[in-house]
């Protein structure tokens, strides 16, 4: 049993629920639809989210249906937004296996997506809470409004400050994490000060999570199959260990170049790459990611203590171990 | 005064203020999406949609913002269908202005689109209603899954049956006329039998509605600037004056070939629209039109009578009988 599989194994079994409750919810006639959302469901990950969700939700009894349909809903919600990033991206795998932009459509990856999203609606007001409804829309605002920005900002050039990759990868990353802990107290009813605690775990996991993923990209890890190396970069988009290579060697040619969205070739990325990683700026990085993951535990604090925040301890420590 | 605005004046004043609500709750930091935001709520049409949403909500005393904030979902949803479908239809215009989708990238586009989504879902919420944001994610899945069913069945190369073709009005347009009367109907309290009384309203006026507009395809009416008259069979679609005129005379060439997606010329297309045009097919489905608005005025007899209920009979007969 792997490391993560041993810290989720404590809501194995209910998202063994969850998972069914995601491919649940369409009409018979649409067969098509189905098996394409059973390919999506089927192609998942490790199902983080919902597991935050599903543990947050257990620190009080709790109506387990209500569960399931909120943890379905945060990994849908997920999954719809993955499809139409990958389609906007034009990315041919995810997670080892090919994205439905690469066999479908356009308009029918478009709508998939809308569908997904129509869908993990749907499942969140199953929870016949309004406040989770009302959390989970701003959040979808937020996540698109970063995105947004993201494409408007194109070509502005600079590479970012701290402030704005951290709300960068708080819409991208956080912010669905911090909803999905925060709702998953929200629905077991846990005092407000403990309901503060588990958003706060779940947008400091989050940000932890993200900055390891950044980091990741300039590993060439495998987990990123079928993208190259600084995969970022040669978007134009600056991610951390770019940004604190940019303070220590300010201007550097092949950065500027990437941020303005000018032609890079694989050579320059390839020669700043090997630059950056001898830089100590990985491993400046990785400490960043601790902090962000020590300050999710220090949110634990504030918990009652149990099984489910044993293993949300855990999870923040292995965030920053896995895979490298 | 159009008969149009003369029967919406009821609501006139209630509508700047849906509007508004439409045009805010973006952050003062995503000054594009604002103004892209700003534009589509510029280009929209005679507000039908949430004009018969606010008639609906104010049969009872009802807290006004909730219901502009409820008509402002209601037409922001739309709002984010269209944006989509233009993309996923290359359309370049719209009510006589430029989509968004020839200026901008798609996955612009697409973003904005789910921004929309995110911000009506966030609008229903503000209603503090759960069984409100239930219908609107289950009119969305209904909306979604008929394009999605539409672009699955390309190609199987049949005129639909009646049942099919009722469905299909339905899901696209009929849906959020019946969800945004009912939900009106909720806000308000109104008794059970009169929420599905104005359902009931919403939904055959919608009938009538999408009726009406199959019927323009082939008037080559100015509403459809930018599109070649029977735009729908050129794409494949048979919409009633087709279904009717394949009942008269069945398996007319030009009719299988655009059914089953095969290259159809021009001269085909006016030929056969010709040939629709003067075999009364057309005004059999006026007919049809004209029965779903007197099924639709039928339900407000359910209703009490006050000068809501007055607008939207007249609103049923101005339907049917509007650009023709």
């Amino acid at each position: 049993m792997s490391q993560a599989t041993e810290l989720l194994s404590i809501v194995a079994e209910d998202i063994k629920h969850v998972e069914e409750k995601m491919r649940s919810g369409i009409s018979d006639q649409y067969t098509d639809l189905q098996s394409v959302v059973d390919y999506l469901v089927g192609a998942g990950g490790k199902r983080l989210r919902p597991a935050l969700t599903l543990m947050a939700a257990n620190f009080y009894p709790v109506d387990k249906e209500k569960s399931y349909a909120l943890a379905a809903s945060v990994e849908l919600l997920h999954t719809a937004t993955l499809v139409h990033d990958d389609l906007i991206d034009n990315s041919l795998f995810r997670r080892g296996m090919p994205t439905l932009n690469v066999s479908w459509t356009p308009g029918a990856t478009i709508l998939t997506g809308d569908f997904l999203f129509a869908r993990s609606a749907q499942l969140t007001a199953q929870t016949n809470n309004v406040r989770i409804v009302n959390t989970f829309s701003e959040t979808l605002m937020i996540i698109v409004g970063g995105e947004l920005n993201q494409l408007f900002n194109d070509g502005h050039g600079n590479v970012p400050s701290e402030e704005q990759y951290h709300h960068r990868i708080y819409a991208k990353t956080a912010s669905l994490f911090a909803a999905g802990a925060e709702t998953g107290g929200v629905l077991c009813n846990a005092p407000e000060t403990e309901v503060r605690a588990l958003r706060d775990y779940g947008y400091y996991l989050g940000m932890a999570f993200q900055v390891i993923d950044d980091i990741l990209d300039f590993k060439g890890d495998e987990d990123h199959i079928g993208k190259p190396v600084a995969n970022d970069l040669r978007q134009g988009i600056a991610t951390l260990p770019v940004m604190l290579f940019n303070k220590k060697e300010p201007n550097h040619p092949t950065i500027l170049k990437a941020v303005r969205r000018e032609k890079v070739s694989d050579e320059e990325i390839l020669a700043v790459v090997d630059k950056i990683r001898g830089s100590g700026c990985v491993e400046a990085s990785m400490e960043e990611a601790r902090r962000f993951a020590q300050q999710a535990q220090a949110a634990l604090e504030n918990l009652p203590d149990n099984p489910y925040r044993q293993s949300m301890h855990g999870i923040a420590d292995y965030t920053v171990t896995r895979d490298i």
